[in-house]
């Protein structure tokens, strides 16, 4: 098993690069966008409708997998691409974002978190090294370090206290990992974080940098700031960062902020946000945002987008979809979520071509421009 | 545009019949069970799904698609096949069994029934001429007469009441229908009622085979009466059908009342359950039901159904459908109700091979051993 990670062309404008990721023998061209399979399943899609959409990788979430179905199962089942069949690659956050989000009764020190289940009030204690045996055990292609995600308006010293600790639990994740059979064929990755504040993420940059991990990830945004905040601590901690190996954005998927993130550098993003708000009735389109539930759409008989090629405007119409989810039918959010994660892969593509043809910030404009 | 029907073999030692149906180009062997999509959709399944559970042919719900999306949505689009996209074969209720189940406020006489929407409370008022030309904006190829379902505990005389209605309805949808250009293309049904009392259903049988219409279904069955009771009903009233017809019986998919419904020559079955129980936790499997939500299957790596073929069964386990299930995912009712339709189709497959090689009585008990 492997990973290899080359940058293949890099725009002469902007920092924006195509690449291509190969990991376990897969293929994965770079920029890309992770669909989220939180529970281990892509809500609403099977993973042959995932394949479909052309996802190469999602992602799971660890917390939600330790608490249900439990590592037990998971250990039997040899892990969670099994257990969901889902034959692609994978990457698992830590946890430590939904410790932080949706826990209670948080207890924090350098040892670890201490934390009740959001589902029954029972305990556990996530440690940097309980968290890689749940990754190990969860067997994901990418896997993460624990860490400490700060909320945006986090004051500096509480900012700075968190990055140290996350930069503790990144060395003792690496040390632990790298001593286990599991390095040969999972790939941690480690997480900048730093708040909204530059000299922390330059910091936070500097010391995962040495620790040489094969990719990084930069924690702590799309957590409440705006989308000019998010640009402005990109565009200066990406200065930190190894242009070697893959950067990953976690929980963005918002057309503008992935068209800003990718002009500063970054390779790999994930979001709850496309099926989500598919399940919410809202279709992504390359021209902006269609609310399906708008009683406009009765008797309209066009596709949600004239040019997708996805199952859903293969064959159904705007009317049709408007009725599914006036009815609450499950295959409204079927379809809704198939469209969904294939706009983002159709606007992936788009984006990897105008770097490959050297005119992505003529394409960032013009996305911005229909979108928006 | 055609339909015949013709009996292919019949069973030496009961009055099962293997024969095969060629509405509008379309091949169905029979007998036939048909999976239900009430409101132009089979819940949970997307059409591509029910094609490959080897489903020929649905069945959708006047009263529901009358209510939402509406006629005027289903006339600007052709009728419900061509708005949800499904290139199988059709049949229409005519929305009376709902009006006596679901709606409020009925009030009927001879002309018809006046009801308020389930919905919304708003008025509507069915007469056989109202019935006719609601399935034909519908556009289904099977439509059914408006007929009045009594209780399985109604009294002689309102049974027989009912019964008259319904006879006068029936002459009048067909002489409405048979006046139109629909005649050409859409097929029209009797429905025999009479409860359970064998000399109304003789002679609800015997007025309908008069009428000559191209099929005949038998009401008023399946609606609280013991298996017991059913089975007798149909021995007898089947006596005076006219066996050159296909027969279909309404609402039924429990494999013991099939498999005497068979047994006494029906041909064509539908029914909610086995989408509705998937749903619910119940897999149908032919050695009987799994009730997948026991926690027994949390670390259970077997599937479903060993000798199954449906994509669920290729792919998942019990254990991983018991994780969906706890988790509330949109993917459990999708993966059970393709099992369970896969499984009604297989059941039926053997059901019709049993017929083909005249040892439909052995598989019959053999089945019934089985299952229960």
């Amino acid at each position: 098993m492997s990973f290899t990670f080359n940058v293949l062309k890099n725009s002469s404008q902007t920092s924006a690069r195509l690449g291509k990721i190969n990991i376990n023998g897969i293929e994965i061209d770079t920029p890309v966008f992770m669909p989220v399979g939180t529970k281990a399943t892509v809500k609403a899609l099977t993973p042959l409708m995932i394949e479909e959409t052309e996802s190469k990788i999602i992602l799971a979430n660890t917390y939600h997998l330790v608490l249900k179905p439990g590592l037990e199962v998971l250990k039997k089942f040899g892990g969670v691409k099994k257990f969901m069949n889902w034959k692609g690659a994978m990457l698992t956050d830590s946890g430590g974002f939904q410790v932080f989000s949706l826990a209670k009764l948080r207890k924090i020190n350098d040892d670890g978190v201490e934390f009740s289940s959001h589902i029954d009030g029972s305990k556990y204690f996530f440690t940097p090294r309980s968290v890689m045996e749940a990754e190990h055990i969860i067997g994901a292609d990418f896997i993460m370090c624990l860490d400490e995600c700060s909320k945006h308006d986090a004051s500096y010293d509480y900012v700075k206290e968190a990055m140290f600790r996350t930069h503790k639990w990144a060395k003792e994740c690496k040390e632990y990992h790298d001593s286990t059979p599991n390095s040969e064929y999972q790939y941690l990755g480690g997480i900048i974080q730093g708040g909204m504040f530059d000299d922390l993420r330059k910091e936070s940059a500097e010391t995962l940098v040495n620790m040489d991990f094969p990719f990084y990830s930069i924690g702590g945004l799309s957590v409440g700031e705006t989308p000019e905040q998010m640009h402005e601590v990109l565009s200066k901690v990406m200065l930190y960062t190894n242009k070697q190996k893959p950067r990953y954005l976690m929980g963005v998927s918002e057309p503008r902020d992935i068209l800003n993130a990718v002009m500063e550098g970054i390779d790999m993003f994930d979001c709850v946000m496309p099926t989500r708000n598919a399940r919410n009735g809202e279709a992504f389109t390359m021209n902006g945002i269609v609310r399906i539930r708008n009683s406009k759409y009765r008797m309209d008989d066009t596709v949600l987008e004239e040019d997708c090629d996805c199952y859903t405007c293969k064959n159904f119409s705007k009317a049709y979809l408007n009725h599914l989810d006036k009815t609450h039918e499950i295959l409204f959010p079927i379809l809704m979520t198939i469209h969904n994660v294939r706009f983002m892969q159709r606007f992936m593509k788009d984006l990897r071509n105008s770097i490959e043809n050297d005119v992505f910030s003529d394409y960032r404009k013009d996305m911005m421009n229909k979108f928006y």
